[in-house]
């Protein structure tokens, strides 16, 4: 079973917006063992969209559209494939009472523009959106399906899950698609390789092997298409555990965890809490652990000390070390970690203090210079990282240094227990 | 002017990420004038690869691929295209040179696979990589151009801006493209429609309206292909400040302005400081601000109050006003906004205090109940707002509301003064 992706809109061929709805339409897909074959998006273009949907049918037996439903001119995707599939647009009147309903929820007026909200071809069937104004739609040609759904990611989401995928499983008889992920940390790409070749050389033929480098790590991910499920992910198990035998010291985890993840894992079985103090990561810590359902278990506070007097006034950070050492420091990263730990009773805490820049790098401390520290029951750690050249790539490597020293400090003390 | 952009690799086609090098290579493209008439993804397989650039090299004249070219075995672009292009691999000495003292920097060996990385098609144009090991390629056949680039974001991004756009200047004589965006709050699309209508119909038939609905705003593009960049961009200021004085309290800014931006920008000019005290917005929205250059300029602290026993030690919230009205009510928001105000010594402060679910709602406060207060010089503005049912939903929304609800409090003593 193949299926293509296609989203519509001028907004992502000018690349005013991220299409985020292709990987997300792909992973419901991939779950339910259905191949994406290729993803492709068009402008708001009559013949560009009818184009890509007869190739997209051509190649794949499910295409699935998204955008281009709104109820203004420039949106035309409805009345495309009402054309393409000979059908003539029909007053849908669940949908019209449903976007009547939501409207005066809301206070807004019903005009003409919505009231066209409630057309759709005579030959598809209405998928309801419970969330917004647009109906998704069901086409069958040929045994053919092609689903189109507004483009709005949290409609199409509940639409791909409550609608969608029931009636593709209930349509097609479905084979299994089956992906796991290692994550290593420590080795590089090509090192990494070369460790693992004999293992990579010995996988059965229907695993496919892949390596996702990113910022700190590398992920191996093991693939295998439309097959039986169960004992697939036994031999998969089997793989990585012959593999973690291989490189013991560098496997981070699996899936998709990320380092907040393993964290907050930590953390929640020993219940343990932590607290935070940010001055170049500006929040981006906390927000990454408060990003996860139950962190308010473990999580007590962050304060984000960005001027020197909150790292003084709400860390406790000397005054006198910030003239003597500067903000960026490895000792004042050490009282914010210390300071944070004792304000909030926390068995952890996590500090960072660096240039993010563009501006404030000097010679001795270039742009993304950072100071990071933890400190724990039994002792405080710090590091300094050198965290790139850009704002945004600073940020975001300086709290993945931080996190993944947070774990190195919480497993060391588990392991000494 | 057509181009084609083709971003390679099984992760995008499962979902295992979100391809984000499209929308930026196709601003850079759009910014040069080149319009971008299809974006597509296939997987690390050779057939689709070569079907795929043979496809994009009929409908465009320039081809941007990315992915596909790391160390290992299951990237395959390179040998693909040196196939498509009939031409042998060779090694080029100075990539070579640079992969082997970039990895001895690192501490990383120099092995066979990276070796590799030198190796490329001999027909090609090697773009150097100061960033990465994996150089960009540059082919060109029958007035075609074909560019392969890198996947990992950070190395694509600057080959486009150092190699790429460079020489794709220099190559074709291009027309402009102009892209200009209004960015409108408080008027649902429909009822925006409605109310610029003769406007919209008057617009001349070079500029291409289009509405871009997001959670809080409307955006509204108007778009000129292959023009005479100024007099198009003065026919957009006019028709711009024609649509002001149509919905002049609708209007909240331009182009890619965010609602941070937009108070980064109010606080800097009138020499403002700024503080934040957040319980379940968990430091998104200190990030929000601190993720722009200059915030330091305005920026004072953040704090992020999980625990009740924070509210009170960091910001000094009545631990009888949470006994009696509960952590999420309008007066422990309005106590958050007034301690992180005078801790901070800031002229605003800025606090929410909600359920951010997906535990924690009770019939009285569901999940998605969210109080936020504003303190400035004046007084303290206080706002409740449902903030959806999932938990990224609800942290984004409510820091939206929250940010509108300053950037109001701050235009209003503007305006009072």
């Amino acid at each position: 079973m193949k299926a293509s992706i296609l989203t519509i809109g001028d907004e992502i061929l000018i690349g005013q917006i991220v299409d985020t709805n292709s990987a997300s339409i792909a992973r419901h897909l991939n779950n339910a063992g259905i191949v994406v074959w290729e993803r492709t998006s068009v402008g708001d273009q009559r013949e560009q969209i009818t184009e890509a949907v007869k190739r997209a049918m051509n190649q794949s037996d499910v295409v699935i559209l998204t955008g281009g439903l709104g109820p203004t001119k420039d949106d035309i995707t409805k009345k495309t494939l009402a054309e393409l599939f000979g059908s003539r647009l029909v007053c849908d009147q669940t949908v019209a009472d449903h976007v009547r309903r939501m409207l005066e929820a809301r206070g807004i007026e019903y005009n003409r523009l919505n009231r066209d909200q409630a057309l759709v071809p005579a030959c598809c069937t209405v998928l309801f959106n419970a969330h917004g104004t647009a109906p998704g739609m069901w086409f069958e040609q040929n045994g053919k399906v092609v689903v189109s759904l507004p483009g709005v990611p949290f409609e199409m989401e509940h639409l791909m899950t409550d609608e969608v995928m029931p009636r593709l499983k209930a349509r097609f008889s479905l084979r299994q698609i089956v992906h796991r992920t290692l994550i290593t940390a420590g080795l590089a790409e090509s090192m990494l390789a070369e460790k693992i070749a004999d293992w990579e050389n010995a996988l059965p033929p229907y695993l496919h092997l892949a390596y996702l480098p990113a910022p700190g790590v590398v992920r191996l991910r093991l693939s295998a298409y439309e097959v039986e499920g169960e004992s697939v992910s036994h031999e998969i198990d089997r793989q990585f555990a012959a593999l973690q035998r291989i490189i013991p010291r560098y496997v981070l985890g699996f899936e998709r965890a990320t380092m907040q993840e393993i964290v907050h894992n930590l953390l929640t079985r020993r219940r343990q809490t932590l607290a935070t103090a940010e001055s170049c990561t500006g929040g981006s810590i906390a927000a990454r652990f408060t990003a996860i359902p139950g962190a308010s278990a473990y999580f007590l506070c962050g304060v984000v000390a960005y001027s020197n007097e909150s790292k003084s006034n709400l860390l406790g950070v000397d005054p006198e070390t910030i003239a003597c050492r500067g903000a960026v420091s490895e000792e004042v990263a050490r009282q914010m970690a210390e300071g944070a730990r004792r304000t909030a009773g926390a068995d952890y805490a996590v500090a960072t203090t660096g240039i993010a820049g563009p501006a404030g790098g000097t010679e001795q401390k270039p742009v993304g210079t950072v100071w990071m520290a933890v400190a724990g029951p039994h002792r405080t750690v710090t590091l300094l990282k050198q965290c790139g050249t850009d704002r945004g790539q600073i940020i975001d490597r300086a709290s993945a240094f931080a996190l993944a020293l947070l774990r190195d400090e919480i497993e060391r003390d588990a392991a000494g227990e």
